[in-house]
């Protein structure tokens, strides 16, 4: 049985990363005998701006027969902000049900962080965000445009299915984590004192379902903006977070940016149950300024297609996928005391050379 | 004629941090003719425990009679989180229209920031929040709540007015300080691409306020994700920010986080025509657990009181008060240095000798 991949290479430097990755992948799929597919799909800017359509109901549901689906960037200079991300980003989240935004921020040995006196065991979390509710449900609406009575409103819903499928998925893994050693604490980060509403559906589900099935796992709340001050102060105290969507965009970018910033963040939006596809893509954005030169760091990307491996090997039970996601995880964090001193997102080396230093680190 | 201040000590070290800034104010004025009145005003969680009310509509009418709110922190252990936020701190706001949050993100000499390699010359910028629409407006509700499914809403509310009153504060703000050297810059911090509707509405202000009027002043658009990032991994490139109010909120605490935390970030809730009193409050809270012991850093709170008078000041043209208020933030700078090396959450030093230390550099 072999692992189905839908290719996004994207715009800018995503094809050249992606490129990167997949060879990286074939590398290590044999030792472990990982049968695999691969197929292009060449959704993206240059595409839109040739047919204009982004991308067709049809070709959605036909993403619904692969196993997973590996992205490299999309975004293109010609292309108006927000086309290429709601038309296909969050439109894949929303139609193939990605409810969970997975972005582990851990600092690997040798990557530099800009917090002063901050090393790998301080940083070392992962937040869980929901991906489809709140403000990105795109609600809302413009009156009297244009005139200075202009009032325009955005809605951000949320619902106790929505809020629960996501707590269970944090709470579990909290619970994994403290299996594995972490402490076992889950923290919500909202905006309880201000969004009365969507915090008190947050929050008594949080406590609730904490209570009842996750007795173990130590609770913490915590405001937003406390948590970016804790973040960038004391990042030790985070375990695991769950959030919202809105907040966790945020939230997560400032995790990234403390655990070595663009060049080494993954994020995976997750479909735990398997019906439909997960998506797994760097953080960072086309670059198109350096693309074609050979010139992007490639890890970010190797390090999403290693969490696209564990998590497809758990949710499709294919323990081979998962062995060789951990293995790419291992090879990075062999390399990544080799750029010490040097800037990840300005490496010395080319994509190639660093693909090598990947692969030769397997 | 006479600076009125209400003052409102509140709970926890409110009234230490207040108490210690009024003795620098005693200090300070005298030299400058600057003849001021105070009014204690008992409003807080200890007061609300007893009356169970927080502010009546009575209360804050008579708040209209004077210059300027000095406020030190309000919470209590024994007052459900939001009451007083909501019916304090958030009525002040909207009944007082301070529609300006200002908070300057200002790296003192010899202050810590948790970021390596940065210093004073590259954290030094002014956020400007909306402070009275947006998400704080309150709107929503819950439905079938308790329930499997229940769902609640918040709406984002956005209007010209409101945001053109505030973009012509901050691009008039970002032309002061390009007269005294600043690059002339004003950054919008928004999420355009997922809030297409409110952001839709700012930017489009932005962007025709700026032509028309402030041709001079350098344009730059940010998403609130990548501001975070920036934030932390190059704040030098940071001049005036200007941001709506929920996202003003977050970022404005990892702010203050990066130029040295709660225990230096001041605040003002401004009404910038002067038809009401402003509003100004150290960013820290009442801390509980160190109340009453003469250990509460007062310079975040000496700080605030320095900025209500300096903008007091310009509102009221009063130019003694803006003068003593910037000889208190001389002084606090020049205090700052004999902190090098300690944590200011923790100075060692009391309440009153750190208080006699910035009267001794008056
Ligand atoms: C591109 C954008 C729509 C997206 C988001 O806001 O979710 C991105 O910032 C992310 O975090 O994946
Ligand atoms: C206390 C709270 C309601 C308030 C806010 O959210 O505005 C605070 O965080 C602030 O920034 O002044």
């Amino acid at each position: 049985m072999a692992l189905k991949l839908a290719v996004i290479a994207g715009d800018g430097v995503g094809p050249e990363v992606v490129g990167s990755a997949l060879k990286v992948l074939e590398a290590a799929a044999g030792p472990h005998n990982l049968n695999y597919t691969t197929t292009d799909l060449d959704y993206g800017g240059a595409r839109y701006l040739k047919t204009g359509e982004v991308i067709s109901d049809d070709e959605v549901a036909a993403l619904r027969d692969y196993d997973a689906i590996f992205l490299g960037a999309v975004g293109h200079s010609d292309v108006k902000p927000g086309v290429l991300e709601k038309g296909l980003l969050l439109k894949l989240r929303f139609e193939l049900d990605q409810y969970i935004n997975l972005r582990p921020v851990k600092l690997y040995e040798g990557v530099p962080t800009p917090l002063a006196g901050k090393g790998p065991k301080d940083i070392d979390f992962v937040c869980v965000r929901e991906n489809t509710e709140d403000l990105y449900c795109g609600n809302g609406g413009i009156a009297r445009k244009g005139t200075a009575q202009e009032i325009s409103t955005q809605e951000m819903i949320t619902t106790r299915f929505g809020v629960e499928r996501c707590l269970r998925y944090a709470y579990n893994l909290a619970r994994e984590r403290k299996a594995a050693g972490y402490p076992g604490q889950l923290t919500l980060v909202h905006k309880t004192n201000v969004l009365t509403y969507a915090g008190d559906t947050w929050f008594r589900a949080f406590e609730e379902i904490g209570k009842a099935d996750f007795p173990e796992i130590e609770r913490v709340y915590h405001h937003v903006d406390a948590c970016c001050m804790y973040m960038v102060a004391s990042p030790e105290r985070y375990d695991t977070i769950v959030v919202p969507n809105m907040f966790g965009d945020i939230i997560t970018d400032l995790g990234a940016a403390i655990a070595g910033g663009m060049s080494i963040a993954a994020s995976g939006n997750l479909n735990p149950d398997g019906v439909a596809p997960s998506m797994f893509e760097p953080v960072h954005g086309s670059a198109p300024d350096i693309a074609g030169q050979n010139k992007a760091n490639p890890l970010a990307t190797i390090l999403s297609l290693s969490v696209l491996l564990i998590e497809t090997g758990r949710i499709k039970n294919d323990p081979a996928a998962t062995k060789v996601g951990q293995q790419l995880e291992q090879a990075i964090r062999k390399v990544c005391p080799q750029f010490e001193g040097q800037r990840l997102d300005r490496p010395k080396w080319s994509t190639d050379e660093i693909t090598q230093m990947v692969i030769d680190a397997l």
